[in-house]
């Protein structure tokens, strides 16, 4: 049989919209032997864990968890749950990100009606008002943080305006949690979705959620539980339909994370170490320093790639902090600058996807990833690279940029 | 802000039927630097993933990869692909997870037919093949080692005639994978459904899986490209019905890891690390030597239990061996006896659901806990606290009977 060799990646710095680079604290963290899912050391860890993510939520819910799996499973989660057949929802859509609602809802049994908005721009809060009003959904799906375009969606009169409606929002913040602003309560959100992998810098695996009991009065009507715990007692009367996975179930969810613990699935013990470990530093960091961290890189960022020449993407009054995109100059291998930066300098950047692939590249400047050595490292890399692809660039340039804007900072 | 100490869990003697402790190379493995979802040396490892699962499934299946999530997350991937609303299938149940698979199958929208076995025993094939020739279900789905009960179903001659009536036969070895023989491809198993935290000794938190080309063929007759995927092809006009999840979708999860790597979500890296190192350590001993390994520590444990004059539960001629299920005397209040096994030698066991809640202990040995040291520790301390409670045991012959084991063996 052949034989698979010692595991030794190689060090890599990663400046893609996610995953990015975990903090080696959480690294560190993973490496601890585990614990059994019911002892009540793990338990506790468990409920601190729900604690740090209210304040990363911005939240007073009383449910807010992570889901085993990737970010896709805590959208997911959220939308099987909430969606039940013929339930109409509104998703306004201005990148990918708003395909995969559309994708998930309609696999839901969710009559979608969507409005789209051209990528690289995001929607004023009316155009989706008035849509609101015209259509009268019955649920909101909507991305905070589209990496695929670089865009930011502002969210506060949205979010009032479906409470007022009694609408229930929903929102994929897994681009934005931990780096940007996301204000759940302020802005009346009735369910958040957000990622590990991206500016929380701990490994893709989980994906963190929080709902208010307007969800949970919803995801309530529709709870089963399953035959093989239900003991001699009859199951209750459901009062509405059984949500269609029962991986994904909310009512199921939340009982386990209740201090009912009802046993569910078995709990990712090394992945919810790394996710608390990960909530620990941020919230050690200060959730609004860390959010001045991220437009700090990102300002030396930008006026890097500008002192080079480079064309920004998309409209800049949206851009989303954490995400830089810029324009492959006409003719030029986007993908064999992309290899290169790999290959001699360690350095990855990303492409996009569907219009955009080959069209523009994407910078991450997300959690750990997110430092000055980075970024100087990327636009010295970079401007290497262009100029060896023959790229017209003004050499020289962008690291002064960039040293400006730190030197300013000090 | 209340602030949140470091982690630093107790350590502890593992002997539940998962999660079991962890293998300290795996843990290692679990604190490497990441590498982006894409990087070659990344993809790399997922390939050479995929060969160590054709290995311990013990298949040529061209499909052998892990779905990410805990393993009741590759259960419903499974299910939720291959049963389209309408779909009859078979479960026969003789424990807690049969009623999972259950509980699954019909939020997939199958006409369920279940056949039931007294918990303790399992089916004769000759039962099964019966309901089989008499309901005529185009799935079976079925659990080969069942921990709530303790028990292992023989799968060789339901999985023939299954083939035999073309029927797709579904099989559930979470508990078996890496401890016991499945024999995927010689039993004519149709998919399997693997765990990690169990015999692999890897954290919960990913579920390998295996299947052929007659799923394979009915997936994709089920897909279905994400529109924000699709460029500016229209979308193929699908033949099945889609399948009602998105995240655990085979027909795209396959498309993520065929050499296409068609993005669907981010793979877990650190899990993937786990696993990788946890399949290597298992093809290293060699699946048989390992088999044999978790028979012998089962032989002494079961020695040793029986010479302190405990009572096994169920019959003993389908007993699983990677989990030893014995019943908690009468009077006795088990939970008592579990707590000062944690508290005072961190050494953790299984209570059981549902029925057998309150009235049998169960014994994991599995993986990387199925030990002479860890047998040896469990009886010792397991003798004591029964003593401390006053229970009538037959004081010193425990460990004697099971050392008389271990000296025989060399």
């Amino acid at each position: 049989m052949k034989t698979y060799g010692d595991l030794n990646p190689s060090p890599r710095t990663i400046l893609t919209p996610g995953p990015v680079e975990v903090d080696p604290r959480v690294l560190r963290a993973m490496s601890f032997p585990i614990l059994g899912q019911f002892d009540p050391e793990f338990t506790t860890l468990m409920n601190e864990t729900m604690e740090m993510l209210r304040h990363l939520f911005q939240t007073h819910n009383q449910w807010a968890y992570p889901v085993d799996g990737t970010s896709r499973s805590g959208i997911e989660a959220v939308l099987t749950s909430v969606i039940e057949p013929g339930d109409k929802v509104l998703i306004p859509i201005y990148g990918r990100f708003g395909y995969l609602l559309w994708e998930i809802a309609e696999r839901c049994g969710a009559e979608v009606v969507t409005i789209e908005k051209e990528w690289g721009r995001v929607f004023d809060s009316s155009e989706v008002i008035e849509a609101i009003d015209r259509e009268k959904p019955d649920i909101v799906a909507i991305v905070h943080g589209e990496t695929s375009t670089g865009r930011i969606q502002p969210l506060a009169d949205i979010g009032a305006a479906c409470r007022e409606r009694d609408i229930l929002i929903i929102v994929d913040a897994v681009a934005t949690i931990g780096g940007v602003d996301v204000k759940t309560d302020e802005w009346m959100l009735d369910a958040v979705i957000g990622g590990t992998q991206k500016c929380l810098s701990v490994p893709s695996g989980m994906s963190p959620i929080t709902y208010n009991d307007r969800v949970e009065k919803k995801v309530l009507r529709r709870k089963k539980i399953e035959r093989g715990l239900r003991d001699q007692t009859p199951a209750p009367a459901s009062m509405g339909r059984t949500v269609q996975s029962n991986y994904l179930d909310l009512s199921q969810l939340q009982d386990y994370w209740s201090p009912a613990r009802l046993n569910h699935h078995t709990e990712a013990t090394s992945m919810l170490y790394a996710l608390r470990e990960g909530l620990r530093i941020a919230l050690q960091e200060g959730l609004e320093p860390r959010f001045q961290r991220h437009l700090l890189h990102e300002r030396a960022l930008v006026s890097g790639l500008e002192a080079m020449g480079l064309t920004f993407y998309g409209d800049a009054s949206c851009k989303l902090p954490v995400v830089t995109c810029i324009e492959i100059p006409e003719g030029l291998d986007g993908e064999s600058v992309r290899s290169m930066l790999l290959d001699a300098f360690g350095i990855e950047i990303a492409s996009s996807f569907g219009p955009l692939k080959g069209r523009i590249w994407r910078i991450g400047t997300m959690g750990y990833s997110c430092s000055r050595k980075n970024v100087l490292h990327l636009l010295g890399a970079l401007e290497a690279v262009l100029l060896r692809h023959q790229v017209d660039v003004r050499a020289g340039r962008a690291l002064q940029a960039a040293l400006d804007i730190y030197a300013d900072k000090k």
